[in-house]
């Protein structure tokens, strides 16, 4: 198989694997046990907890370990919500979020709140000055994504964070898709969340981060762990996981980015060469490593990636959490391309394992598989 | 180590962590990825859930991977209130319910919403009638676990749920003790939940089943996963080893129960002869095979807990989840015990990798301990 979904989730690095496993067999102590079994596996999340914060530049104590992306986006909006309405209840968030950030907001509407989207530009950046004239005396929570899942687009978020921060607004910026590739200290904010299955480490286990000085209402209530505002058994080998995988993306950063980078680069010089109508959405320059978003004219997205599925390669018509939605991708719309170029949009994202082998291999299934399409000969 | 604190968590079957591995290895595509390398996903993730549903008695369709047990007593109390805010704003609970549901009720009483709860007599069993009494017409929630976490006193839950269901009520019972141990067909209500750690399965993921036809909130929004009702990537391998976990468990209960209990009697008659203030706390007979809940004249119970430790024997003073609290435990203070008897209390509880040459070394362990204390010789 051809794995061109990196940004979907990624396999999990057997370095990473290796160093999860003594917590998959002989330290199965719950950490917040008592006794020496318990306090083995407590040490490893303290260790995990700590070198996390270290690469993300946050408190330990600011660090809370989550089921993922998802969990900590819905922590940080929920909670800092459900922990302000005496300023207001008006949220602002870009209109690319992830579904995490914008259906924890629409959920929110549902009891009383209110919710302004902020429009990107044609190449799917946000504009700082977008956010700040979308907030109101009002606002309790702002958000920007640090990079777009769909079209890679990475945005301005020190000069959005500067604004929003002005306003005395919390900020989140969902790292989701840049953590382990781009330096967290590109995305500042008050909180930041990410998901270890993302960067080559364990699926069921992110971060959120929130800065001192912020009071969030806890999503999931009960016993005593993370610091008594996310209950629940901690998973131990996805806490280890996940900061052996972050540690390893990081180190490898610059390797890794400049080889997929070239990848993607060669991907799309030919596939626009290729003679098979395709258009790259997003903008050319400012975008992830990974990141190729391409329309193909005539076609369906779904057909192309059903076509290439056959000829096992793997790819995808946007984000997974909006698989099987029959609605056109949020982010494209809201980039306001015309219908056709939302309707074949295919994205293509690569990662520390591809070749060049499979990039050439993958350009001649796209032009057979869209020119079969074009024929309508599917 | 001899552990003793399988009530806390147990340690991962290796058969287990066999079925997980190709989750942690080949198969890595994301589940809700349209491509093959996602169906795979998708396939396991859909047995899985199948293989629970099956043993659970519950419908598929009504059956949500969660992080664990307290994120399923989260969604089911938090989730169900929200949707029923028509009928009222009471919950009932018993007094000896796991923190996920108390601490939930709790935060739902700073908005508004109040709880009753009610005590169980002086052997931690909590009865029918007592639940009836404190149920009112605007009673929207109630919930009675199936066994306590740390006297073991399994409920009366067949009487309790037709009580709570001729009022119209939803009904929740925590499995988290009896997943694995004893059939779910005894405990029959509108919603459970249990988490896989607990029957030798992995950390980081449980299971919630809602019947059909109650309507509830859900707790993560974000994509489409889990019928759109628990947004997030979900953890495959988690899913998978909880499956496997479960499926082993009640293959092997009958041998493993009888196993465990005639251990942990054999501990508790050889303790309660040994001459060392000995006292079992809860019902002695309507108890999980593997707990023992014992109180020790004149020791507090962290002492023995940390003095054990030191013989390489991991006991609890109670739940894991409520560990570095200062607070007595809420359990046997809601059995109206004296305060001597709840401070000190220990909790042993036993499993299948426990032998008989452990029992025995422990109950030497734990008269040398306590006679050390008494003679304030710690």
């Amino acid at each position: 198989m051809i794995y061109l979904d990196n940004a979907a989730t990624t396999r999990l690095d057997s370095d990473v694997l290796e160093a999860m496993m003594p917590y998959l067999t002989d330290v199965y102590g719950n950490p917040s046990s008592q006794h020496s079994a318990g306090r083995r596996a407590a040490n490893a999340v303290t260790e995990a907890r700590d070198k996390i914060a270290g690469i993300v530049g946050a408190a330990p104590s600011g660090l809370y370990f989550t089921a993922g992306g998802t969990e900590a986006a819905n922590t940080a909006l929920k909670g800092i919500c459900a922990a302000n309405t005496g300023k207001g209840r008006h949220i602002v968030l870009s209109a690319i979020e992830h579904p995490a950030l914008i259906e924890s907001a629409r959920d929110l509407c549902a009891h009383g709140w209110q919710l302004t989207l902020v429009y990107p530009d044609g190449d799917g950046i946000v504009s700082p000055d977008a956010v700040e004239a979308a907030m109101r005396p009002d606002t309790v929570f702002a958000g920007v994504m640090a990079a777009n899942n769909e079209v890679g687009t990475v945005q301005p978020i020190r000069e959005i964070y500067e604004r929003v921060k002005a306003r005395g607004v919390f900020f989140y910026c969902d790292c989701v898709q840049t953590a382990g590739v781009l330096p967290f200290s590109d995305f500042p904010a008050d909180g930041i969340g990410f998901a270890a299955h993302k960067f080559y480490g364990p699926k069921g286990v992110g971060c959120l981060c929130i800065k001192k000085g912020f009071r969030f209402e806890r999503l999931l209530s009960g016993g005593n762990q993370e610091r008594g505002l996310r209950a629940g058994t901690t998973y131990v080998a996805g806490a280890v996981g996940c900061a052996a995988a972050l540690e390893k993306a990081y180190a490898d950063a610059g390797r890794n980015n400049a080889r997929v980078a070239a990848l993607r680069d060669e991907f799309v010089e030919r596939i626009l060469a290729a003679n098979c109508g395709a258009h790259l959405n997003g903008d050319a320059h400012r975008r992830l490593p990974a990141n190729a978003n391409i329309s193909f004219d005539g076609c369906d997205g779904e057909q192309v990636v059903f076509g290439l599925d056959l000829m096992d390669i793997a790819v995808s018509t946007g984000s997974a959490c909006s698989s099987g939605a029959v609605t056109p991708s949020h982010v494209l719309t809201a980039m306001r391309l015309p219908e056709e170029r939302v309707r074949s949009a295919v994205r293509f994202t690569f990662g520390k394992y591809n070749t060049e082998e499979e990039v050439l291999r993958t350009v001649q299934c796209v032009k057979t598989v869209t020119e079969r399409i074009r024929k309508g000969a599917r």
